[in-house]
């Protein structure tokens, strides 16, 4: 979009090489994609059976590890989101590795409604964790790959807040780890949840941490 | 979008903290949910059978109750929508607490086709209303909360007229508790659904009565 | 998105009365909405089965009748999407029963793809066309509405070409037509699909001939 | 939305002839249309069972091919995305046969996850394999159809790189020949897929062969 307008303002044609694609149809693509995943997500939870008012509050009652792993991946596939447009407002040129992370990142959302599934079978709980928590895992370390390569190769815009790529670096390390650790514990017991639901607490004081170290040097500026 | 436009027309990074995320990605992203929770809803309608025309007829009238369920969610999905378009169309930057609002209103909006399939079940009738009425008093509470951050914030562009927060409160209350208060009434008879017709209704009315309220004191302007 | 640009390139809130909704937005929504109800039409297409190559030749041949009306659903939505575009394209303001033919249009696009499936199903050829054909003649007409909607209240942006409504009005007058007349012919015989076959004919027909009519009146100009 | 900006900005209706369809609306529409397609693979993969966590990876095993099928649907749509994208952000307006190809291809991605059900089933390699190949060598005709249009009516901007043309002819002769070639392979075996496997190889050493062309002519300007 930004593309029409843009040609039209530039005096001619500056850039000598050619554009990989529009980081605003890139963002755009991909906000379907997360859109389409989230809203699938209740799809596939289990409609409670019951011919009265009791049998129908017990059967929700039966299948609330169904609702509970939606309302998880609902929080999970939002924070990714959350991430993703913190990062990619700033970007201002894509780079085709960054098309490529970006994709990759992609596929872990594309099958988190799948690996929902997969989570809320009966047994081998340490096996079904461990395929969802891997997914999560790898959406993370696809996307601090994308954020690094924004880094380095400069694709952000001028006045971009350096803060944005530590917070990013941070939040991201953060999750990547949490899911990461949660594996491993997912064989010795029902606990290793905890670690995910860590990964907001640590963000959260990381960030109050950086805001704290922040002010300072703003009120000297 | 925006952002990239702004930026570049802008001299400098005049914005001291960092933007948290981009009304109008926000708005895209919540419109792609709405728009597919709303599909999603005429997935799951039974598919009448019959080999002569008279029993498909009969089939189709045996299945009416799936089928007025639709309508009714497609108009409160709709509905919700409506409102949602209404105020967002004049935000101008975003909190992270509007975020979050605006995320528990989206999973209520998904939760919605999965409330339908609920409300439509045999027996159990005041449980099955319960949950679907639930779900949209807790859609309208959710995005009362998003108006009155906007509100209270400023989050909203100069020159937005005060009667927009005046609507969607209206509105968004009278949803709220035609909602709730169908919830006890689904105990004691299936005319609980009248409180939900009666939105509309009053909406309307109360509109009518606002904009004869306005009329003088602009005149008076 | 427009809002955000032009509301800070304005002086002051030089409308006096409040927006209801943004044409982009709307524009969005709908598309959103139709692009997932043509992909969804896919998602019910029989996988043929087999072990051997002829096998699976033969099995495909037998539904062949899914196919296409796949083929046949996904044209009508293509061509319902098509007028859409065009004439909302220069829709410059919205009022409140815009909105509303626009959302009954929608219905209708969303049922699309469950009344293809009603249509395939084996016997009551009479009662399943029917269902199908209203839900297209209803499209149309809910879109003539928004189309009349346009021209009564002048909702389009200024230098808006006259043959823009001209062109709708004709387009899906035909489309209305020919879906409604079809009904009853399906209860004397199965060529009822004939019908439908003939709008994009008689369309082009009646442009080739507009076109003709205009020539002239544009050298005259 | 480009539409709205440019018509205030122009001092008037110079464009003689009518718009057909905003490019950046077609574009919007395909991408949610790709989005939607990409998501819903994932819709299908089968999800493993058991009840000890040795029997839940060997069920993942038994099921690999549709998991493999996955990643190769996932990576082709996502090829087809970014080819479109390449070529359209250098559309500045479209012809009504333009659209069409445009449709033709969408019609194509929309129905690769049905292709993709149906070649991951049992029996029948040659046939399965046929009908995934031949709905891909159709998209990636469509989409040369769809250049070639852009190409000979000069429908792109001004400024638009000449070897975005020819990049775009190569790839899609590439694709498409590969997925061609593949049909009558699957007959004789297995090892067609390959076959596919070389479309990324092929294209990447043609491109790198055509910049080492295009480097020295650079130079010279």
């Amino acid at each position: 979009m930004q593309t029409g307008r843009s040609a039209e303002s530039e005096p001619g044609p500056v850039r000598s090489e050619p554009k990989i694609v529009d980081p605003e149809r890139l963002v755009f693509f991909s906000d379907a994609v997360v859109a389409i995943a989230i809203t699938l997500l209740a799809l596939e939870l289990p409609v409670p059976a019951g011919h009265t008012n009791a049998e129908l509050w017990r059967d929700l009652g039966r299948n609330v590890n169904e609702y509970v792993a939606f309302l998880i991946s609902f929080a999970v596939i939002g924070g990714h989101w959350f991430v993703h447009h913190r990062t990619f407002g700033h970007v201002a040129r894509l780079s085709g590795r960054l098309v490529r992370w970006n994709m990759l990142w992609l596929l872990m959302i594309v099958l988190t409604p799948f690996v929902t599934r997969v989570i809320v079978g009966d047994g081998a709980f340490a096996a079904r964790f461990t395929l969802y928590a891997a997914i999560q895992a790898l959406a993370s370390v696809a996307f601090l790959l994308a954020v690094h390569e924004m880094d380095r190769h400069g694709l952000t815009r001028a006045g971009t807040p350096r803060s944005l790529f530590g917070n990013s670096y941070r939040i991201l390390s953060v999750a990547a780890g949490a899911f990461a650790v949660s594996i491993p514990l997912a064989f010795v017991t029902h606990w290793a949840y905890a670690c995910w639901a860590a990964i907001p607490f640590v963000t959260r004081v990381q960030r109050l941490a950086a805001a704290a170290q922040r002010r300072p040097r703003r009120a000297a500026v």
